[in-house]
C-alpha cells in the first residue's frame, strides 16, 4: 500500500459539484487502500472575493491581517472535502496549517515553507482515516498565519508530499499535463509525458502556470515524482521526474513566454564593486524578485548600461526604489518599459547540443523580430522582445525547433 | 487607564463601511489610553452563506468540519477590522481561538468555554495594540475549531472581560438596550435603563435575544458589568449587573416569548422512578435541549401525562427518539403540536409579591386565552399558548403589569 498525496486546484473544487466529484476521486484511491492526503486550494474566485473586500478597505492591507483573511478560502475547501467525503463513507478529517503544523517564515503573503512535522497527518492515515489539508497557508514560529503567495498550494503538496516520503504526488489542475507551449497561442502544442525537474523548473517559472515553481524545486530537492493530470478526464498526464534514459531527447521541450513581466534600464551607472548591489537591495528589501539581470560591458571602462525586468504588479514600486538608488549613484537616465515579453526555450538537449541560440535567434530574424534582452541558462534561453510579437514568435519558434503536433492531432 | 471589551455584531460589521465606523469607535476608546479588547462577530449574512454552502453539499454535515467552515466567517470580520484599525493609525492585531487560546469542550457547534488564556492578549496590551479577537470560535484540547453556537461572540466577549478583569464589557449591537418587551409587537414596550444578572438571564434564555444566555451566566459568575448598547447611535444602552438597591423596583421587569419551540405530550406513561430517564437521556445524548417539562399527577396512581418543549429544530428528531422510547415504555399515545407559543413574565420583584402568577393568569383569561402548559421559578412564570394569540397576550400582560410607557414616548 503506498503513500500518495493528491492536490484539487480551485476549479477543481470551485462549486459543490465538483467537490462531490473530487470527493468521489479521492475514496475510489482511499479504497485501494492506500494512504491518502489531500491538499486542497480555496473555491475559484473565492481568494479573488476576500483580495476585492480588503481592497475596498484600504490600497495597502496590512500583510499579516490579509493572509489571516485570505486564508480562510483553503480552510472552507478542507472542511467541504471532509464533509463530501464522510458522506460517501471515506473517513476524512481536515487540517489547517496550525494543526499539522506546516511552518514557515513571517514573509507575509509570499511566505516559504520551512518545516512540516508528519506526526499528525500519521495520525490521521493510523486511523484509516484521509487527511484533508489546507494548501497555501502555514503559520509561523510565533503562531501567526501565513500564505505561500499564489500557486502556494501545489508547494504545499509536494512539500508534503516530501516529508511522508510519498510514493506519488498527483496534481489535479483544469489541464491534461504539460505542454510544448501554450495552446491558447500555438494550435499544435503537444502535451508532453514527462519531463525533468530541471525542465520543468525553466517551464514553471517562465510562465507555463501548470505548477508554481517552488513546488518543483522540493520535488527536485526531495526527488518527488509529480503528476500533473486534469480533474475532469481519466486520459492523458505530464510525469515531471528525475531526468533519466526515456526521456524524450529532443534539443528542445518547450516553448513558455511570460507577458507580466517590465523591464527598466539604468543608464550609465558607474562600473565599480557594489553598485550592482546598490541598485538591487532596496528591491530586496521590498520582497521584489527580479527576474532578468543584464549588464553589458562598460565602453569607456567607468560605466554600464543595466537592464532588468520585474513583474508588472512590482513595477511602479520598482521604478520608485529605483528613482532612489540611480540619485545617490549619478545614473545618466532609467527607462522604463511595460509593454514587452518574455520568451524561453526550454529543455536539457541543449546540454549536449551547439548552437540551439543561434537557431532561436535565427528563427525570429527570419519572421523580423528584434530581440531586445537574451539570457541564457544551461537549460534555457530566453529572450525580451516588443510584447505585440509575441504569437507570432512562439509559433515560429515551436516550429523551428519541431516541436508541432502532426497536423491530425492538432484539433 | 482601564481594561475595556467591546464585542460588535454582525450587522455592526456587515459591510467595509460599518467596518470603518466600528474602527473609529474602538480608536476613540484606545485614545483615551484604555486597553482595548475587541471581540467580532462573521459580517451579517456570512454564516449563513456557509451554512448554506454546507446544507447544498449534505442535510447532515459533519460538525467538526461544519465548525472548521463557519469559523472563517469571524476570522475574515477580525483581520478586516484590524485592517481598518492600522488605516487610522491605531496599532492591532488579531487573534484568532487557537491564538489565544480559547479552550472549549468538544462539543462541536455548540461548545462551552472551559478556560482562555490572558497572556497572548495582554501581551497585545503591552505592546499598545488593541487586541481584535475572533468572537464565536473557541478550540479543543487536541486543537480542534469550535464553535459556541449561535450568538457566542457575547458570551467570548463576557469570558474574555471576566479572565481579564475588565472595568467594562460593551456589546454593541442593532437595538439601543434592553427592553420590557418586544417593540415589534407592542409598541409601548419601554428600554430598562438597568437590570439584574437573573432577570435578564431569564429574558435572554426565554427570547429576548439581545444577550446569549451563557454570556450572562458568565457574567453572573465573574460579576462582569454588561453595558448593552447600539452601535449606531450613542444614546439609550441598559446595563445588565448585579442586582442593587438602584435597580426599578418593578415586580415585573419585562415580557419575553419564544416562538420557536413545539411542544410533545405523552400520554399514560407508567408512574415509576426511572422513567423521566428513560424519555429524557436519548434527548441529551443527541444535544437536544428540552425547555418546559411538566408531568401532571396520576389519577390512577400507575400512569401520567408528561409534556416538554423543544425547539422546532430539533422537534422532528425528539420525535422520532420519543417515539422509540415510548413504545418500550407502552404510553398510550404521542402527541406533537407545532403551533405553541411560550410567553414569560419576568422580574426579581416576585420574590418579595404574592400573587403575581394569579394577576398573569387572569389577565390572560380577560381576553379568553387558554392556558396549556404553566411552569414557574422564583423570579418567572410561564406559560405555553396558542401560537396566534402571542401578541394579542403580549400586550395585555403589558399593560397588566404596568409595564407601558406613557403614550407621548410611544412613537
Amino acid at each position: 500500500m503506498a503513500i500518495i498525496v493528491q492536490k484539487y486546484g480551485g476549479t477543481s473544487v470551485g462549486s459543490i459539484e465538483r467537490i462531490r466529484h473530487v470527493a468521489a476521486r479521492v475514496s475510489e484511491c482511499y479504497r485501494q487502500g492506500h494512504d491518502v492526503a489531500v491538499v486542497v486550494s480555496a473555491m475559484s474566485g473565492q481568494t479573488d472575493r476576500l483580495l476585492n473586500l480588503a481592497r475596498e478597505l484600504t490600497p495597502s492591507p496590512d500583510p499579516r491581517e490579509l493572509d489571516v483573511m485570505v486564508s480562510t478560502g483553503e480552510q472552507v475547501s478542507v472542511a467541504l472535502l471532509a464533509m463530501a467525503l464522510k458522506e460517501l463513507g471515506t473517513p476524512a478529517r481536515s487540517l489547517l496549517a496550525y494543526q499539522v503544523p506546516i511552518r514557515t517564515d513571517d514573509a507575509f503573503t509570499k511566505a516559504r515553507i520551512l518545516a512540516i512535522d508528519d506526526k499528525s497527518i500519521r495520525a490521521v492515515f493510523q486511523a484509516r482515516e484521509v487527511a484533508v489539508v489546507a494548501g497555501f497557508q502555514g503559520i509561523t514560529e510565533g503562531n501567526d498565519i501565513t500564505t505561500l503567495g499564489r500557486g502556494g498550494s501545489d508547494t504545499s503538496a509536494v512539500a508534503l508530499a516530501a516529508v511522508l516520503k510519498a510514493d506519488r504526488c498527483e496534481i489535479y489542475t483544469d489541464v491534461d499535463g504539460v505542454y510544448t507551449c501554450d495552446p491558447n497561442i500555438c494550435a499544435r502544442a503537444r502535451r508532453l509525458a514527462k519531463i525533468s525537474y530541471d525542465e520543468m523548473l525553466e517551464m514553471a517559472s517562465l510562465g507555463a502556470k501548470v505548477l508554481q515553481t517552488r513546488s518543483v524545486e522540493f520535488a527536485k530537492k526531495y526527488d518527488v515524482p509529480v503528476l500533473v493530470k486534469s480533474t475532469f478526464t481519466d486520459e492523458g498526464g505530464t510525469v515531471v521526474a528525475r531526468e533519466d534514459e526515456d526521456m524524450e531527447r529532443e534539443i528542445v521541450s518547450g516553448i513558455t513566454y511570460e507577458k507580466n513581466e517590465a523591464k527598466i534600464t539604468l543608464l550609465a551607472v558607474p562600473d565599480r564593486p557594489g553598485v550592482a548591489a546598490e541598485i538591487f537591495t532596496p528591491l530586496a528589501l521590498k520582497n521584489i524578485n527580479v527576474d532578468m539581470i543584464i549588464q553589458n560591458v562598460s565602453v569607456d571602462g567607468k560605466s554600464a548600461d543595466l537592464s532588468f525586468t520585474v513583474t508588472k504588479n512590482d513595477y511602479a514600486q520598482a521604478m520608485e526604489l529605483i528613482k532612489a538608488a540611480a540619485a545617490k549613484l549619478n545614473a545618466k537616465d532609467i527607462i522604463g518599459d511595460t509593454s514587452i515579453a518574455k520568451l524561453s526555450i526550454v529543455g536539457v538537449g541543449m546540454r549536449s547540443h551547439a548552437g540551439v541560440a543561434a537557431r532561436m535567434f535565427k528563427a525570429l530574424s527570419a519572421v523580423g523580430i528584434n530581440i531586445m534582452m537574451i539570457s541564457t541558462s544551461e537549460i534555457k534561453v530566453s529572450v525580451v522582445i516588443e510584447e505585440k510579437y509575441l504569437e507570432l514568435a512562439v509559433r515560429a519558434l515551436h516550429t523551428a525547433f519541431d516541436l508541432d503536433a502532426p497536423a491530425r492531432q492538432a484539433e
